[in-house]
């Protein structure tokens, strides 16, 4: 497609502010009728998400889901395992790192899914989503500073919580979509074994 | 629940940049075991998006859709129709000036679906979802400075692009398990008529 009409182009690029974990750039762009404007954002590393796949003693599959306080929320939420990728390292290893790191489990088959793009106005994050199955328990290894719960639940429950207000982060239920799809056989992850290193 | 074990507490709050769109603060907060960290986040006045349902001549649903260069992104992105607050301005207000403002459409019928929260992290962000139906063509009044094309496409394909990383815009995506949901029966919209003024 011809998105000549709509593309905005750098000028000038300045940040504008370091922090301890964000940074923030604030560039002047070229509009497409040829006038200027503004553009700020956080330059962001990038991050994975990972749907966690359970199969219970009868069977029946439950999803890995954590509760972690988020302080621009000021309160707890409900969400998939998910982390910033370290400098450098690939999303599939930052997946498999963070499933472990933040619930115990490490998992014999991965499929990814997708990415997402959380914050398209002001952000470059994107978020790379993995479903894991065949988990294996283990023990959790929490950064400092770091606390969350970790819970389990049927994917119906899951599904009913993104409908009904008890789910509201977005990559949560972005997950869900492709959980969905994937029960009701519309989609198809591409599973594949990891090759112990 | 009790979250006592999760929740981090504010000590000092500083704002650290402001710009034209973006507001950032940094935080000293008590951690659950007593101990320090930072938490930097945007301030966000919050937003809305809105999920028109377009009837073809035929009877046939279509959705209303935008495509609109993404500067952290460097590309366009397709996405539902969505803007910031303004200042004092209740949600629902807001969704139908941006519906009208940059898709030209006004509706009869809304629902709103409910929130979701993009950004947990980083920012206080929220976006209220609204269902749009009974929709009646007009005239679009763009921002100075905001480009964007309108389009139209049948769900099926909505849905099939949110799979297959067409659309990779969260809240999009999440829009769209809520119109899944509707199509399939499991999820009913509360439609209400508008009352003009």
């Amino acid at each position: 497609m011809d998105d000549h009409h709509l593309v905005e182009v750098k000028q000038t690029s300045v940040e504008v502010y370091r922090g301890k974990f964000l940074t923030a750039f604030r560039d002047d762009v070229g509009l497409p009728d040829g006038s200027r404007s503004v553009r700020e954002y956080i330059l962001h590393p990038g991050a994975v998400m990972v749907v966690p796949l359970l199969q219970d003693g009868g069977g029946a599959m439950r999803v890995v889901l954590e509760r972690q306080y988020r302080y621009p929320m000021g309160r707890t939420m409900l969400e998939f395992p998910a982390g910033k990728l370290d400098v450098g390292e690939p999303p599939f290893d930052c997946a498999q790192r963070e499933l472990q790191e933040e619930t115990g489990y490490t998992a014999n088959e991965w499929a990814r899914a997708g990415v997402i793009h959380p914050v398209i106005s002001y952000s470059t994050e994107f978020i790379e989503v993995w479903f894991a199955r065949q988990l294996v328990p283990g023990v959790r290894h929490l950064d400092a500073g770091e606390f969350l719960d970790v819970l389990t639940a049927p994917p119906s429950d899951l599904m009913r919580w993104s409908m009904d207000g008890t789910i509201t982060d977005a990559k949560t239920i972005c997950g869900v979509l492709w959980l969905q799809n994937m029960l009701a056989g519309s989609w198809s992850p591409d599973w594949q074994p990891v090759v112990k290193r």
